[in-house]
């Protein structure tokens, strides 16, 4: 007889990420023991006719175009806020202060300032927090944060990292909130936000970052037939980075570039090893050590399914393969595993972190000058 | 509200194949609107607290040890066979005399002639039928399947597939039923099945057939203890192969290569062009047109993540990636789409076509000479 | 002062492969430190003004129309053989009876019979001789040869070698020798002259082989503009073969595949490692053990190019990589290295032997059925 | 009879790149046609027996360790530069003075203003002169610039190439030139000299750099066993710029990285297309077009050898590939074809503005903001 208590979930947003979230909660129970069971109990959105839709594929029982009684429900332990970036902080802050569990999607915010609101919602409230820097939950990725930490590289020097789309390569591509800075759309937010958080877990702080801007299509359809739409946010965006331990860094994050689908890729060079991971092959992951036989001079590709890998013995058989989704399915696995005590990780704390450097690099592009990390804290305590 | 009716499924057996299933039908209305809801209602295996443990994580309501029960339950629409290779026929003849639709792992049987029975059985009880070659399921090989009938490549003259694995390579490996010809599992039918289906679906029946096999392990650890067990299957084996058409192609299939986790590759070769998977990179596909440009040279390697592919759409954004486990979903949705019409695709007569193949491969192995598919066919009707 | 002293050749035929060698023995000297230095004589062709233009090109000071004169000139010390298949053993006896050392361009003779007769030849003049294998003098190849002896694979247990081009793929390509079975240019000999060599200097002798050959393409256009010619030659051919060892192995070879220029693979399998070589990325090498750390479970990319890798030392710096000429660089320096003692390597005992398997290969084609070397050397023996 | 004239060459410099030219020079002619000879009339270098030894391993008839009084001879036409940087500037000024043309290995010198120098003095003297950026003359290279001039990728927007080494990442390595600022052994110039020439050479001209360097071991053993050296380079630096079209771009150059032995790779994005190229697989180029057929979405793998290719018809059959050492020879190919009346590409004044693109990325470095090319010429005409 199963016994488990269940956790029950709202999730406030049915779209992309919503319909990643809902496919997390489905299958972890069937990859890994946990000592609960989630059940999502609710989902919202705007739309009533697509959000009843969206309810019936993911089969969950209830749906509603109000997220706010639907996050106060008795029944919801968890609130997972997968809307649009520019609506993360208002749906973070209720859930807080309801006494939820919350589990934002990235970026957390569509500034540091309202970032700073949401997590210090969440500390006043006490409640658990994460934010959804899911590709941490690939096992090549795990495994590469892994053998940092085991000193497979020895003390890292040098860091990059890029993330390349066509995604805004075709000027015919209508507006929406993606383009639109007030609603959080940037490129460096949202392609950077999940390098950034992998940088400062497998490298440490970025101390200072220097960026440059680019919107190369200024204006876009208005999908209403309206005129013209002015772009508001970087087509493409480049940095460098200093970390604090002196290390150097690159990242690259652009939507502009032609029949690359998703493509990032980042590389971690240290005083004894290099490991490398490409997106596109996303069960491998590429590692040289500098004591290895001469004989063999090369890199390693891994093909990050073994046993002996993070997340790997649960899933599929050896050589079988995950995708994307799988990132979901561990992540909910990670956060019920130690439901409901806690800690999360990577918690609001962490998502606000990289608030700050997206920050940094927006202003250092704007002010074509370095820009510290500490300045830009400075300046957000200072303004408040 | 919810109107769409149910379709009860029973899966019989817990293992990993029932897992990959489980997780097809809990996944299929989340990637498609589908015209039914799949609900699979019972599972059953031969251990009371492992079916029970299954039962809990795929969150599956009942569960059993035993099977004939459990198929004939009055709610259950479809038996999911997912049993070892050697138990599949009784299972599926006694699906269909309960009049149940049958979807059957692959492959089919122990041997042709069982396979044989199973079909009977099936085409007398008129029920639907399908045998679980999911690979076809996969985006990549269903692009090149559709590319091939587009005539991408013209006429198909030459194919070769191989599956390497290293399942059997270590001598340590103790003895089980893969290890044992009367329970089905020689390499030829456990790797081989799928090619041989995907390389009669692309370039239509292979007329005859000439394999060499090896055992090089002729003895494997007895897990209870005992004295060590004779092997009875192949470690690895090579075929040359005849199709009807005029086509010719190869086959390998080995357990005994050395970190090579599961490198199955297949590649096609037409009047006009060639096409190459290679599933180590599942969700990509190489192509190359003898009409192409030729300062482009080269063969394209296919992101066959776009929406304009095949299973693409429903799935992740572009370039994010699928893996095993989206063919069982695919499978799921393909076989629920046209319930309870059918026709299902591929039906239990190719899953018999192919254990002809098997037998023949099996046979020219032993006697060392071109084996023709007809005098495999003709051999089974002499015999019954 | 250079006091080195020289060695004289006198190249036969001026075409491809006649480049291939004189580039060799243009650079050998500057990549290795020999103990004598090659100055190529004099050059032969059918063609006075191509040859003449050719001597000028490859910078060597005579050439001629008339190959036994030239071969005969007392200066000469090693006649290079570069003409079509079917004129190799002419050249070769004729050198050896004049006392020079021979270097044979393979397939050494259009059949095996013919071939005997050459070696008979260079045997009874007690003269060196060599057949032009040159992909043994790949760095990577090399290597994986190392790595073999050195026991990194253990027992070897399946081989695996494919060669695919386009060269035969356009209907339109008119008829010349590579398509008459008298002039020695199957497709087994072209392509698959060089695997076998390393097949059987990497795993040991072949004793038995099945193939099957086919010609898609059964006429060409005369390039004088007379009627059709009938091809006589295989387009394509795929063979399975057994070692003397126990070990099993697969060979394809075909000029009918689209966008493939030169597509070699080859891939032993032991019982402790895998290495794998593509021919498309020369200056890599991929392996993997048995033994090795499970956490870095998969391949290596061996860049084939450091100091401690054969032949790489004296090249270019680590990373800037050889292409197919440094092969024929290689082989001379090798050649030169042991003259006038020898031996040399591959002897044209070698060249006999891989005609042998070929010969076998086309027996076993026509006939439908194992052929062993055996039946191939007692037939040669008998008829003569 | 061989009637074309020769044109005679002094090589000053026997070490690497000594011999890379020299090797061009023995191969040229057998490459391609030209309308002159080119032959290496003398060797020099410090060491007597070292440039002896090399002027027999190049086949060269005279050496001397006085590089004025060779370069003076009579019979030189051509003085090719291959000495470490900072000593340059000296010999092309003699060369020059004496009349002679001038190939000078890259980077052109220690410094903008010593550089500035040499350009000078070749205008004034009316010589021919080049600088050796031999990375231009790969067949897959030069394919990708005449793609981008074709319109292949429409307008460039995104530029990005690195260059990883692990030249300097074992701190065992002794002190030499490389590590010297004064003898110009910077990473940035190093490495970076050939990646901003196929910049500025795409993209056009680079306005302003920002970039950020590091040397991450101070110190290096003396070879002669004295005390450490201090090093006085960068290990690694990056960059972003600004082209004057408004394009964006990365470099990446760093001697840091472990396991990677030369691996530069460089890619270009454009409003309709992505052009990518990884000197690991010198003979390939990478390409997508927005206008492509969805279908086949993804990047062609073009095989840089087809005869349609440039550079490639001459060299070897299809597929067999060319390595680092044909770029020299197609080096020496372009320069000879317009002997004597040019003009030779690219031209030292090439050279001197990627120098001035070197001298604003360590003069960003240091005082940590951006710093235009405007201001880098500038300040070199005041200072004069």
């Amino acid at each position: 007889m199963e016994t488990r208590p269940e956790v029950c979930i709202a999730i406030v947003g049915y779209g992309g990420m919503g319909k990643a979230h809902a496919y997390g909660y489905r299958i972890a129970p069937l990859i890994r023991t946990l000592p609960c069971r989630p059940r999502v109990v609710v989902i919202t959105g705007r739309h009533a006719k697509a959000v009843e839709h969206a309810a019936h594929a993911y089969d969950i029982p209830a749906w509603s175009t109000d997220w706010r009684a639907a996050i106060e429900r008795d029944d919801v332990d968890v609130v997972d806020v997968c809307t649009p970036p520019g609506a993360h902080v208002e749906v973070v802050v209720a859930a807080a202060r309801a006494g939820k569990a919350v589990l934002c999607e990235k970026p957390l915010a569509a500034s540091y300032a309202e970032g700073r609101r949401a997590l210090a919602a969440v500390r006043e409230a006490g409640v658990l927090s994460a934010i959804g820097f899911n590709y941490r939950r690939l096992p090549a990725i795990a495994l590469l944060k892994q053998l940092i930490d085991d000193g497979a590289v020895g003390e890292v020097r040098l860091w990059r990292a890029r993330w390349l789309t066509d995604e805004f390569a075709d000027p015919a591509t209508p507006f929406d909130w993606r383009f639109d800075r007030g609603l959080g759309g940037t490129t460096i937010a949202d392609l950077g936000a999940h390098l950034i958080d992998l940088a400062e877990w497998m490298v440490g702080e970025i101390a200072e970052v220097l960026a440059q801007s680019a919107t190369f299509i200024p204006e876009r359809p208005d999908p209403g037939g309206g005129p013209a739409r002015r772009v508001t946010v970087d087509d493409a965006s480049s940095a460098l980075v200093r970390f604090a331990s002196g290390a150097q860094g690159t990242f690259e994050l652009a939507r502009s570039c032609i029949r690359r689908p998703c493509d990032m890729a980042l590389e971690v060079n240290g005083t004894r090893g290099t490991l490398f991971f490409d997106y596109a092959r996303l069960n491998e992951l590429w590692f040289g050590a500098a004591d290895d036989d001469p004989r063999l001079y090369g890199l390693r590709r891994i093909r990050a399914e073994h046993p002996r890998h993070p997340y790997a013995a649960q899933w599929w058989p050896l050589g079988q393969g995950v995708g994307w989704g799988s990132s979901f399915v561990n992540q909910v696995c990670d956060l019920l595993e130690c439901w409901p005590e806690g800690p999360w990780e990577p918690s609001l704390a962490v998502g606000l972190r990289v608030q700050a450097v997206c920050e940094a690099m927006e202003r250092s592009a704007a002010e074509r000058r370095w820009v510290t990390l500490a300045e830009v804290e400075r300046a957000a305590q200072h303004s408040e």
